[in-house]
């Protein structure tokens, strides 16, 4: 075919951290030492929590429920408001020494207080206080020195974005110290090392607690406010109010009640009797609810607290309609402000709870509190115990049994993984036919797309790489249900396509014309469902070299996505089959190859992936969806990568062994690829079909929702190989 | 072609256990109670000490040099001396109440002191014991009860050979307790649990401990005798009494003060004075030395400890003839008595030695000794500087520095693997040239054998299984260096074949004939290296089932031998490889595809693997030998295995992506594969064209080692497939 239609996802995002059983977690922000990108950054990164927050500023509304912004208007430098760089550290360090604080460094972290992918510009305090917009990087404040670690992706944009009063850490880089190294360097003993306990979560604190404890430096959590929303005052951004809106249980599959009695029984099975669930995708799904707080996804800030006999959502009341206020009552959902997430944590102590705790994602802040709250109720009880013996009225078995009692009443904390982590992962019918629908919309989009823009270039127009992302943006927004962008497009034309996490900037970006390759991650969130797509096209002539590394990147592509594999295979075991027609010739990618999706939901999320970081033995069920995404980068020159969604499910053959089910994967993804960039002889017959048929699948269920160019087009591109 | 060459290893011998550093080691005698039988079994498992110590009795010569024994001499029913199995149990327990023993168990497991796969004949105390006589299995005796654990292999044979005193406890099964959980469960609390401590790993006996300290029992070191000896008497075997010899330099490659210089290089660089060897065949390895101690392995019992400016070697000297004593001599090692190593250890601690002990293959006797001198040494120590304080001696700098003093000056323990694992994998030039030469006299063997056999089923010859076996040893004897077979032979007709550890019985093995599949796994070992081999045939016409089930096997086979792969990847990522085309159809196997090969050394060994496994982290390294034997099992009906052994060697591409290098694949093996057995319809053209090619290989190489009947065999079974 000439062109084949593109969209995808930021790849380092599913750069997964080893299962913490595995291996010690890396900080959030310590994980920036790593060599890797991928390996940087974020919470239970079993999964995928991708560990990029582009900064795109809060999304709006266009049109009917469309909220997405087209990339020209993407990554404005933020306003720094009134003060420059320096009169920030200034004022930071006058802050330092308030009382109640009396801190000698203090870190700012990237994150919000839900370790979020995609966060709101008011909590873009790492970006405010440095001037450095990249996603990825970790701030750090002492009374002479201010320091900011970020990994290779970002080293020429923080070179260009700090002043002169940071020095740039470059993560990564041999010699380079993570960030309690350097403390523990830069610093004289016994120092007091402040924090905003809500931007870590409580395994990242007590890590860095640990770290730092080395050098005999304290932790030193600072819970009333935010030390760089003190500076930002009145310029600072206001928390986003978005109205929320029910996930209508047509998408949803399974109502609010049958959900929330399901985890209770989990509950009940771990002996626990209440849960803090503080991902916000968590939140959504649990609640079949959706909001518009942050960019790219369909989520909203809030805590939600399930106990046996009810549940606590934590949200501005402002953001619930009436409709969403009914559909929460008739599940027995109560409201709560945000604010009052850890007076009611206390309350929860106090009462006695068994307090499911997954520290891997829930703050510092609040697993703090509760330990806290707990030991005042043992010492509270204790002192009871006291004074009743010295009033003389314990009788003998009480006091013996002091400790037992104490054991069966008190409030007690279980601190594992979220059970709604799989739950959500495991896609019911009514998920898995609203991703099907929304992958055939939004191939038909693209089909539009790459029709147009083929055209275009043979009339010699000049698009530039934003320009050509915002056009994307126009033909989704015309499919039904489309709501939002699932992440900032990547468009990057030849050497920019080398960059794995390019984000063409409208002042700097490209032209892309038919002289080299051009490479289109994107995707959408659809009221039914999110996609995440990459195609990579030639206008042109590719060269012999371009079109053997294409043909090696495909040929990954096909055998995952042909792989079967028995029950209980985690999905690293399936990487190599991606890799090795690279490695056959001395090539690889340095990212993984699948991630999981929601649905409707985050386009990143765990806990399964595809990739050599061999620690996530999640196994690949039944009713998950992962991204297949090989590819290939040529420094300098050009970027390769193909990437279609796929559903895992049960596959029938002929055998059975060991009594256990197979599995294999459904295409979601349905868009041509680019016969053009393929060396026929390179393939095997089975090859050969595989692309066939896929071709000829695109033709039978895209076809049907397009008419006049993009119809001939998608006709012309989906066309049999030549006959070899 | 028609017949294919034939022999290989137990295969269950590569279920390589995960790396320790990754999940908690199982005990030895635990593992038993894992589901898979490669669990089962064996220290440092990382690698691949292999599961089945087969229970021939201590090898003999045959003529030049040759050790090997007939599979119809082997395993005869093993002399129980004059006692019944009863007799023994009561004077066991009698034993327990001995003054100084004062036990209530006594474990007795199936390992000598050194973690052998193969052991000598008086080393099988849990076979004299029990009855039983397979190779796997932990017999537990209490003052009422007597337990042994064995794995799924076993239970038909242990059913048969225990009396109605013994209970057997069917390991992997549903429910069925480890040894320390039915401990803990049949005893009162509080007893005292013995075992001879040169029997267990120090790793395993911790872990034992740890166990059972949960109901208090306390676990009891009995260090004088082992107790199981005191009962068999002068019934008991002799040790072994062979002489040792060196082992050429033209095969070594590398001469005993260079491994003995870099093995002190590493002590240095770890900060440690002296290290405990105790494996046998790295004693073997690091001395240029082999012996006859045990079957099937080259190896003499001894311990070795190489000092920084010293070595002893602990074996009895009648073993060490002039020649070798020469050799140790102009390397620097001296001769100790065999029994002298615990007095060696006291001695090394009382000098202060910094000392690395492998935990995972060093026993418990020697770990518990060091580290009970050391306990001693300090406790010397203090007593002297309270005695200096008290004499008022003491400088008030020495007695604040007393502890750091301890540290600098006093014995410590370094508790690492054994650096000489690796050192032995990682093969020289030798070494290699070695191996390529025996295994092409290997082939030549097999392929005189399967020319005769063929021959024989044609005209309608009775033939056993072990008959099968006993012809090729003949085959094998007649070639340069060859000195015994390096496992048991494997000859499996029909339903035998499913039996992945099968060992034929004279009396009770089936006739191999024209109408089911015959697999047959063998290896030899030669003076200048081992081989390890499987072929399967049909001497008549395979079942459309059979062919395709051959033809997935050869696929996995082909798609390993085929594998291009970066360096630093773990082995367990190409295990997919194997396995893929037999996913696809819903079939696998149950045990790993590859174990590591020693050079004239352990047919199994590590640390490499190629596995589902996923703990062992070790990378393939050129250099490294691994065997590649994908299988397919119906039970009841046949089986299918296809082993080659293959060289890791750097392989030269037209890139390398990331500047490191790429890995691939020499094969070692060259004897044909049976074409009759694929189904060519189901090969791609890289498929045809790799077995074509093969067998253009193996006629180059092997048919200058032959004439008459087996060259012309051999000519027939080598001709490209009929194009399609």
């Amino acid at each position: 075919m000439e062109a084949a239609a593109a969209s995808s996802s930021p790849l380092s995002a599913f750069f997964s951290r080893p299962a913490s059983r595995l291996r010690p977690p890396g900080f959030r922000f310590l994980a920036l030492s790593v060599p890797f990108l991928g390996e940087l950054h974020t919470r239970r990164c079993v999964a995928l929590r991708p560990r990029y927050l582009r900064l795109s500023v809060a999304a709006r509304s266009f049109g009917d429920g469309i909220i997405a912004r087209p990339s020209s208007e993407l990554r404005k430098k933020q306003s720094s408001g009134s003060l420059t760089e320096d009169d920030k550290l200034r004022a930071l360090r006058e802050l330092f020494s308030r009382p109640g604080i009396g801190i000698d460094v203090y870190i700012i972290p990237s994150q919000d207080a839900h370790q979020s992918e995609f966060i709101a510009e008011c909590f873009m305090r790492r970006a405010y206080i440095t001037g450095f917009t990249g996603s990825a990087g970790t701030a750090v404040v002492t009374k002479e020195k201010a320091a900011l670690w970020t990994d290779g992706r970002y080293f020429l944009q923080a070179e260009k974005q700090l002043s002169c009063d940071w020095k740039l850490m470059r993560s990564g880089n041999l010699g380079v110290p993570t960030t309690p190294e350097w403390l523990n360097d830069v610093l004289a003993p016994g120092c007091r090392v402040g924090i905003d306990p809500f931007l870590f979560s409580s395994d990242a604190a007590e890590e860095l607690k640990e770290a730092i404890s080395k050098k005999n430096h304290e932790l030193v959590f600072i819970y009333g406010y935010n030390l760089v929303d003190e500076i930002w005052g009145k310029s600072r951004p206001k928390p986003p109010m978005k109205p929320t809106r029910v996930h209508d249980i047509k998408y949803a599959g399974v109502d609010v009640s049958a959900k929330l009695s399901s985890l209770r029984s989990e509950l009940i099975e771990t002996g626990c009797t209440a849960i803090v669930i503080s991902m916000l995708d968590e939140v959504a799904w649990l609640l079949n609810m959706r909001g518009n707080d942050v960019p790219h996804s369909p989520v909203f800030y809030s805590y939600l607290i399930v106990e046996i006999d009810g549940a606590k959502l934590f949200i501005d009341e402002a953001k619930v309609t009436k409709e969403v206020m009914d559909h929460l009552k008739s599940a027995g959902v109560e409201l709560k402000p945000y604010e009052s997430i850890l007076s009611e944590i206390e309350s929860l102590a106090a009462r006695g709870a068994k307090l499911w705790l997954d520290t891997s994602s829930v703050n510092a802040a609040i697993v703090s509190r509760f330990k806290s709250a707990c030991n005042k109720h043992f010492a509270k009880f204790e002192k009871q115990a006291r004074d009743k013996k010295v009033d003389g009225e314990t009788s003998p078995d009480m006091a013996t049994n002091k400790h037992q009692d104490i054991r069966i009443e008190g409030p007690t904390g279980l601190y594992k993984l979220s059970p709604v982590t799989l739950a959500k992962a495991v896609k019911n019918k009514s998920e898995i036919d609203g991703m099907r629908s929304c992958h055939l919309r939004d191939a038909a989009a693209l089909v539009e797309f790459w029709a147009w823009m083929e055209e275009e270039i043979h009339k010699n127009a000049v698009l530039t790489e934003v320009e050509v992302a915002d056009k994307l943006l126009e033909f989704r927004k015309k499919q039904a249900g489309f709501m939002d962008t699932s992440f900032d497009t990547i468009s990057g034309y030849g050497a920019n396509g080398a960059v794995i996490h390019y984000s063409p900037e409208p002042d700097s970006c490209s032209v892309v014309d038919d002289k080299n390759l051009f490479l289109l991650d994107s995707g959408g969130q659809y009221v039914d469902g999110t996609t995440d797509i990459t195609r990579t096209v030639h206008f042109g002539e590719p060269t012999p070299r371009q079109k053997e590394c294409f043909t090696r990147v495909l040929q990954g592509h096909i055998a995952l996505d042909q792989a079967v594999f028995p029950e209980h295979t985690p999905g690293f075991v399936l990487d190599v089959l991606a890799r090795s027609s690279l490695w056959k010739i001395g090539l690889d990618y340095r990212h993984g190859t699948g991630h999981g999706v929601g649905a409707a939901l985050n386009v990143h999320e765990g806990p399964q992936s595809i990739s050599f970081r061999y620690g996530n033995m999640t196994a690949l069920q039944k009713g998950m969806v992962v991204s297949n995404e090989p590819g290939y980068y040529e420094d300098n020159s050009f970027g390769i990568r193909i990437e279609n969604l796929l559903l895992v499910e049960v596959v029938k053959l002929p055998n059975c062994f060991g009594g256990i089910g197979y599995l294999g994967f459904e295409k979601l993804t349905f868009v041509p690829i680019q016969s053009k960039l393929v060396d026929v002889s390179l393939l095997s017959p089975m090859e050969i079909n595989w692309l066939n048929d896929y071709h000829s699948q695109v033709w039978d269920k895209v076809s049907p929702l397009l008419d006049g160019s993009a119809r001939e087009w998608l006709w012309n591109n989906t066309r049999p190989l030549p006959a070899r």
